[in-house]
């Protein structure tokens, strides 16, 4: 855990959130700033900073975090679809510097883009 | 491969892309119409509609698919961050129905959204 990390204090139960899904690995928990009617994020409970942190010892958890997307697409209601989006980086627009992924769903057009 | 699918003609040398990456399992190149400095696109050789048929046994592909966006954007000058985006379904505004990542790269603002 990073002492700095609010995704790490999310996982630690020091901030709270709205979770849809934790095991082992990984939790999922509702944006507080939503910008589509799903805006879930998904992350690992490791603190990796980004994909360009990410060795091939990460493949699996890279690969679980993409799979659970859909499922808890489903879960929250964004059957019809949904992106998958990660930033990384200044470029990316990356603003937690903790690996997680979004899961953006329900009908466009979306208020705003993250 | 899927007859209608340009992703598949793409791999099977059908229709020219300009590539950047391949390997037995994932083919990566430049998107035709970039919706930013650097827009890349991964694929995997396997026709695989979007994250909502993955099971499984595609972890690891999924897994692979990630890993290489870093190595790829970094290959193609986007170093400074990028996002790593996969649309699914009508909500997530797929427009070609074999799963592919986005990588978008460079300097924001960008000029249009994917």
């Amino acid at each position: 855990m990073h002492a700095d990390c609010v995704f790490c204090k999310i996982i630690a139960g020091q901030i709270p959130s709205q979770k849809v899904y934790e095991d082992e690995m990984m939790l999922a928990f509702h944006d507080i700033h939503p910008a589509a009617p799903v805006h879930v994020l998904i992350i690992p409970k490791i603190h990796i900073s980004n994909l360009f942190d990410c060795t091939q010892a990460h493949t699996e958890m890279l690969g679980k975090m993409a799979l659970l997307a859909p499922q808890l697409a489903k879960q929250t209601g964004a059957d019809n679809g949904f992106r998958f989006v990660i930033n990384n980086g200044v470029d990316g627009r990356q603003e937690v510097y903790h690996l997680h992924a979004h899961i953006l769903g329900g009908a466009h057009p979306w208020q705003r883009q993250t």
